[in-house]
């Protein structure tokens, strides 16, 4: 009897998409997942807010537990089970059971590796040292929190100016904690164009943050096994308690030493329906690479929301459907405090490097009319291709309602709509939701003069 | 000499955006403009919040006086001056002084008409009573507030559920006054399919507004030249203060009487550049009539953003350019209260009338992510063509941060995506701005099976 079992190997966004899929359209499917923490399927998204206090339980991040998996799936979803090695050859995985402290091998007819990212912390001096945070798992979100109540630091330090490093700036900051931010860049946000991600320095400015721009994080200090500063090639922060936010690396270190071929920033090869070279073997979420649909080059990005949707995509190929993924435009959306930001596309950066011929526009307006109460600035940068007005990308930082705008950017970049194209969008207009043109036709307005 | 001259009729959205637009590209340009109120260049859809007590002064909906267009933009805008006849032939427009009470003849070498519209009131006994309002003129507006202050209403009644109707439904919330709406429809909003309509009659229910649905205007009760209630089929209705909501019509006479084609609900024929086939004789914003870009068929819209649109296209062209206005989605978005209405695209019912095979798909998500505060409920309906899966179409109504999501629903209509591009699209996700699916991705997901 063939038992036609399914291994999943890890149990977040990626891996829990899958094998709910899977579940639904094959109900007889063997499915085992094996999760290293003690969680399933929770927002790894979410921890900042749960860090900051406006997400009151840990538990309200849970989406689905083991118990709701075995019970309304059946999927056998085992926590605080570590997958130490794949063997390829003989179909199987080595797991260790982190409880019982044992190890055996377990079979799989196919594997899906949903293993996720780790953050990014340079080798340093102290670098191992206890007070220092990155966060990844849910477990790493309440160990900060359990840091927090324990210790009651009074000065923290966010060493990057990421997403993460952002949203971690703004949790201090909720709660009454003194907070500094290191950057190596000229500005935060190195996902930004300089000139929008001054706009997000200034932002941090005036919500308390002090900021540290280029200056390179070269140790941290360390006192009794502990970190109590930060170490630039300019200065020594003090530090209560610091935080990684230099970005996320993929977990792939089980595909690599089985041998299946890594891409960019090492994240494990896939095609675009989330099957690696060696045909039963499968990688979806933030230890796998995607596609930049615009450039058509290799791109690696680590977003909740790609994960799912490359964990869906996987699950109805697993399940014998035909699903593919197409890759991404490279949206985000973030904020800090008041301040909202948001970017999708290609950067100057690297419209240079791909020698690209372009055009930029940078406008300021309103998030509604003028007039209307609550109207809050908003800063829209539109980038496009010079000769084919193509648009290549945007990047907005404002006010409520500013942010989730960069979505109309993203369709029509993917749609390979030109600047004109944008302008002649039937945008809805209303003078509590925006002003007569929206600030993103606003922004084409300009450009489309450039192009 | 030729003198070159531009009259412009109508001093509004359309009419002013082209007179700008024709001033920034031709610094000699004779430009005239009359307009009969007593305003230029005010946000008609500003009314209701000016009403409701929102914004505080009627000025603040005026964007540039006539003395702004005269001193910066060299523009001859000439208000209390109506015109009253056309004559194509001679090239020149019959003008009355409602200041002086006189009349002249003006010759121009172009023209433009945009003279907006009028809120649509069927001819029923009562009909032209006092203390009956619609809302089109910034002066409108004002009389209204007037008759607020003068008259300090207790009850008003609203007839027609449009976005007017809404907003002045809301205005009188704001005021604290009570309002009844009547609505000829199964529901409110006959710009939504009747499930998502009644989605948004119960939101006006649950602000306290009294509605009586498929209920016909039959005739005002009138006491003293003075409307003192609404009478419909069913009911008299007590009113010391009446709104008119059944939409609008295009103020067309002029055109009609100068020989001028009429098309969809009575609005000027123009060509995609705003041009009659009279060729000196253009048309742009609420009089003239626009192509609905799904369809391909003639399509009437009256909305500012609109309006500016056409006028900027019609100002372009004036001035010797070469631009095109390729129609609308149908693309609108207004609220009651707390509660955000949008929609795009074609209905159930205009699908069926063109007898397309469609398919539909409603859900119901949240605006966050679930465990963030203020996640609101948000109500996605999607339709789509059967076979090819082309998206046709979005409604949305929801709590703060819905509406404006029909941005991307317009954008990939335009954009000819089918339901499953839709879901593949690289849409912005993070705790405070979405769940890791967006709704309207959500909303695709349920569609695709389906299509």
């Amino acid at each position: 009897m063939s038992r036609n079992r399914l291994v999943v190997i890890g149990g977040d966004a990626a891996g829990m998409s899958a094998a709910a899929k899977v579940r639904r359209l094959d109900e007889q499917r063997e499915i085992i997942v094996f999760e290293r923490s003690p969680h399933t399927s929770y927002s790894a998204c979410g921890l900042p807010y749960y860090i900051g206090g406006l997400v009151e339980a840990a538990d309200d991040l849970v989406e689905r537990t083991p118990a709701t998996f075995r019970d309304k799936y059946r999927i056998d979803a085992r926590i605080r089970h570590e997958v130490m090695e794949i063997d390829p050859g003989g179909g199987r995985v080595r797991v260790r059971d982190l409880e019982a402290g044992k190890e055996f091998w377990e079979g799989y007819d196919d594997l899906l590796i949903a293993t996720g990212a780790h953050p990014r912390c340079p080798e340093v001096p102290g670098a191992g040292a206890r007070g220092i945070y990155g966060l990844n798992t849910l477990q790493s979100g309440i160990n900060v929190h359990q840091a927090l109540a324990r210790e009651a630091p009074r000065r923290a330090v966010v060493v990057g100016g990421g997403y993460i490093g952002l949203e971690m700036a703004e949790a201090m900051i909720e709660r009454g904690i003194a907070v500094s931010l290191v950057q190596r860049g000229p500005e935060v946000m190195s996902t930004l164009d300089p000139d929008m991600g001054a706009l997000v320095s200034q932002a941090l400015r005036e919500v308390g943050v002090t900021l540290y721009l280029k200056e390179v994080l070269t140790a941290f200090a360390v006192a009794g096994g502990r970190a109590t500063g930060v170490i630039t090639d300019r200065r020594t922060l003090e530090a209560d308690i610091v935080f990684l936010g230099m970005g996320v690396l993929p977990n792939s270190q089980l595909a690599e030493a089985a041998g299946l071929p890594l891409g960019e920033k090492g994240a494990i090869r896939v095609d675009t329906r989330q099957r690696t070279p060696r045909g039963r073997i499968w990688a979806a979420g933030d230890c796998g690479e995607t596609v930049n649909r615009i450039t058509g080059k290799p791109f690696y990005v680590a977003l909740g929301t790609v994960a799912n949707k490359q964990g869906t995509v996987a699950g109805i190929n697993l399940a014998g459907g035909d699903a593919t993924f197409p890759g991404v435009v490279g949206t985000a959306v973030s904020k800090i405090c008041a301040v909202e930001v948001a970017r999708t596309g290609l950067l100057e950066r690297e419209l240079r490097e791909l020698e690209w011929d372009y055009a930029t526009a940078v406008i300021e307006s309103r998030t509604r009319a003028g007039y209307y109460p609550g109207a809050g600035k908003v800063t829209v940068k539109l980038l496009a291709q010079k000769g084919s007005g193509r648009l290549l990308g945007g990047q907005i930082v404002g006010r409520e309602g500013a942010a989730k705008r960069i979505d109309v950017v993203a369709t029509a970049v993917t749609a390979g709509m030109t600047v004109q194209e944008v302008i002649d969008l039937d945008l809805s207009y209303a003078p509590p939701f925006s002003p007569v043109w929206d600030p993103v036709q606003i922004a084409a307005r300009q450009l489309v003069k450039k192009v």
